[in-house]
């Protein structure tokens, strides 16, 4: 699959650290832990994805010679960074919360635990990654959660930021329970299925639209949808009644319309009275043009009888909300808990584990953040994903992480599924982690004031 | 550098539509435009960018044989259309706004004009170029103007939609007037000057603040910056007056400070005069985190003493604005205009161009959008790039887009510079082409009611 695997996709500040920790021999070992810092008013909880991107990315990451020898031809980087780059390898641990689990803010999606520089020097791309998985698959699992039983399909390739958001955004989504995705080279990369009908131009180029929806059905049988908005929907709607018949002659079944303008409610409502009268009652109805969960919820509420959506730049730029205020943050070095005090920004130090808990029915009770290796009353989210640069299993199938997915979004409590209301679910901190936070706080000062 | 190349980051549809146009012999000429239907309220004016990535993948868009394997692996496509794919090249004309051109709502910024399958084919991938870099250049422009004079950087990599978004945010800012970015990578591809300090962690990760920026600075030497808000951003301004001389006698000059958070308008006169009565008044001040182009507008007019910025989040994912409705659609074939009527969508039909005309001051009084071939007042926006599917120029350096753009915001009407305020451009639209709509509403008549 295309994927961007040039190590220089990095701050430059990444490599300015190395070269202190190499210059300063400080090389023991690290513990980062990737989580958001608050949700957005319109994110009553966030679906973890994008974990085996990242991994790949851990796995393969390499400076091949040509990269070394840019970084040396710019003559800002000395020998011994060359040379420690040049041989390197992600040879560290990773612990995380399996893809397609519902996650909040302050708990940790990720925790890498690596010698010094190499833990700081993978941030930048490991957030890239793992950032726009976690805010695509966060607004699908609400556009799924708004039109439960239909069939939800990503439309959204070309206002996607560049091919890799495309790409990610396809899989991202079809993990939080979508049916497919428009994009072909996310069924080569991912398996994920591809759907697709055709655009006004289409209708356009012809001489009339009932002759491209004849050229396009018999170039096209399989999986016939018409779109019939380009110039008049009902008058569109008659035309595919008008020549159903002429197709079925020749063996072909239309088997959808696609409304992509106006007041599809209403118009989804006449096209299939239409449909109905005209003997097409199997023929679904196929919505799209600038819908997200809200609209999503509207039209189902409002009884449309639409049979599945097209949700394009909606999803895929998680228009509403294109960034998550997520950090990847030191917690630990040589065995002494880390954190920062900046204002707004002051973080829980050290290496983290969050608690689970149900209720009789199975629905989510509340959660416990504390410091991991503390015994508390639930399930543990993060797992050991990766132990010495190794993934620890091979990679599950995306099937799989769609059951996660689904079990989780069932087991939300009623008030965090809900889209169209803020609700704050329970995270409770243990207080082992408390008593933790207030002695780092107190070795800071001492770090802090040291001349 | 890395790239998508893949020919299948396409819509489905697109392979459907070149189906039925090869079955029905539908190969004369197609003219599409790209443009954008309206502007964003917080928008006054877009900048045109990305231009020279779309040519890039016009040149080399080819289906290699794994490509033709596996679409035939699919079952879903005729040995016609895999024959057509396997020696497909686009060998169409292109013409377009040069980039770092402030545009407007309807303005064609790219007309591609090709056989009919050959120009819908490209669509998905060149809207998905196109619209990226047109919205990061213009949301960049917008910080340009909010802060006159600054140095800013892009440091928006880690929460840009994956890595083509965050190395095309870096070049498309710099067309804006950025004067560089965090990425590294975007160094290596594009020239633009990679700019680097340090992070929290580094901070913290040393046994005290004072220590970590002696190591630091023994490391990196060469535009030397502290970041200086990990616990105490005044504390630490006293600590680099205090290191200061005694890396001075190492022959190490600090360059500049950095302030991630906080009330940074009030911390930075602070700062600035810990280090002005610590006899450092050459340490720039550099400030960073959260900001966009409305905080920094606030941060100038509030007359704070910050030299340079670094903006994130909300210039790589246009965090305010993450989509714009662009579109590409067809607006003639075979010699005929073309438009659709979808209620909200219908658009100006046929080749047109864009005619602007300045007042006597140099700046921009009106355009006016009319027939390509018209002969009106005014400098016509698009030129020809491309033909027969190469390019009739070289790609010009990224200094001469910059050229361009600055001369692009140094000539925009005083209300449209504005970011605090919505201001219309006037654009007309021509005669000529009120009529040719016109008539194409009667072609489309005829078309729609044919049996």
């Amino acid at each position: 699959m295309p994927q961007a695997t040039s190590p220089l996709l990095t701050d430059l500040y990444q490599l300015n650290m190395a070269e202190a920790y190499l210059a300063g021999g400080m090389m023991r070992t690290a513990v980062f832990e990737f989580f958001v810092r608050r949700l957005p008013p319109t994110r009553n909880f966030l679906l973890a994805a994008g974990l085996e991107q990242v991994l790949d990315f851990l796995e393969t990451l390499r400076f091949e010679a040509d990269d070394i020898a840019w970084l040396a031809s710019t003559g800002r980087f000395s020998p011994r960074l060359l040379d420690y780059l040049s041989t390197f390898r992600f040879a560290g641990d990773v612990d995380a919360v399996p893809e397609g689990t519902a996650v909040f803010a302050n708990e940790p999606i990720l925790r890498v635990t690596a010698p010094l520089p190499a833990a700081q020097f993978v941030e930048t791309r490991l957030m890239n990654i793992l950032h726009l998985q976690v805010l695509v698959a966060s607004k699908a699992a609400r556009c799924v959660l708004a039109a439960p039983g239909r069939a939800l399909v990503d439309f959204g390739f070309r206002r996607a930021h560049g091919a890799e958001a495309g790409l990610y955004a396809a899989r991202a989504s079809y993990v939080a329970g979508f049916a497919g995705t428009a994009t072909v080279e996310a069924e080569r990369a991912f398996g994920i299925r591809s759907f697709g009908t055709m655009a006004h131009s289409f209708i356009e180029a012809h001489a009339s639209e009932a002759q491209a929806f004849l050229d396009f059905a018999r170039a096209r049988p399989e999986g016939l949808t018409f779109l019939i908005d380009t110039y008049d929907t009902e008058a569109a709607a008659r035309t595919v009644v008008r020549i159903a018949p002429v197709l079925a002659a020749e063996g072909i079944r239309v088997g959808a319309v696609r409304i992509d303008s106006g007041d599809v409610a209403a118009l989804a409502a006449r096209v299939r009275a239409i449909l109905d009268e005209g003997d097409l009652r199997d023929v679904t109805i196929f919505a799209s043009g600038g819908l997200d969960e809200r609209e999503l919820a509207r039209l189902v509420a409002a009884g449309a009888p639409i049979d599945g959506f097209g949700v394009g730049t909606s999803l895929t730029t998680s228009e509403d909300v294109p960034a998550l205020e997520c950090v990847y943050k030191l917690q630990e070095y040589d065995g002494v808990p880390r954190k920062k005090l900046s204002p707004g920004k002051a973080t829980w130090p050290g290496r983290k584990q969050v608690w689970r808990r149900y209720d009789a029915d199975g629905r989510m009770a509340g959660d416990t953040l504390s410091v991991a290796g503390d015994d508390l009353p639930g399930a543990p989210l993060l797992v050991p994903v990766m132990a010495g640069g190794r993934r620890l299993a091979p990679p599950p199938t995306l099937g799989s992480l769609r059951e996660r997915a689904a079990a989780s979004l069932a087991a939300l409590p009623a008030a965090v599924r809900r889209i169209d209301a803020a609700a704050d679910y329970p995270v409770a901190v243990g207080a082992p982690l408390q008593r933790l936070s207030a002695e780092a706080d107190l070795w800071i000062a001492e770090r802090r004031d040291r001349p």
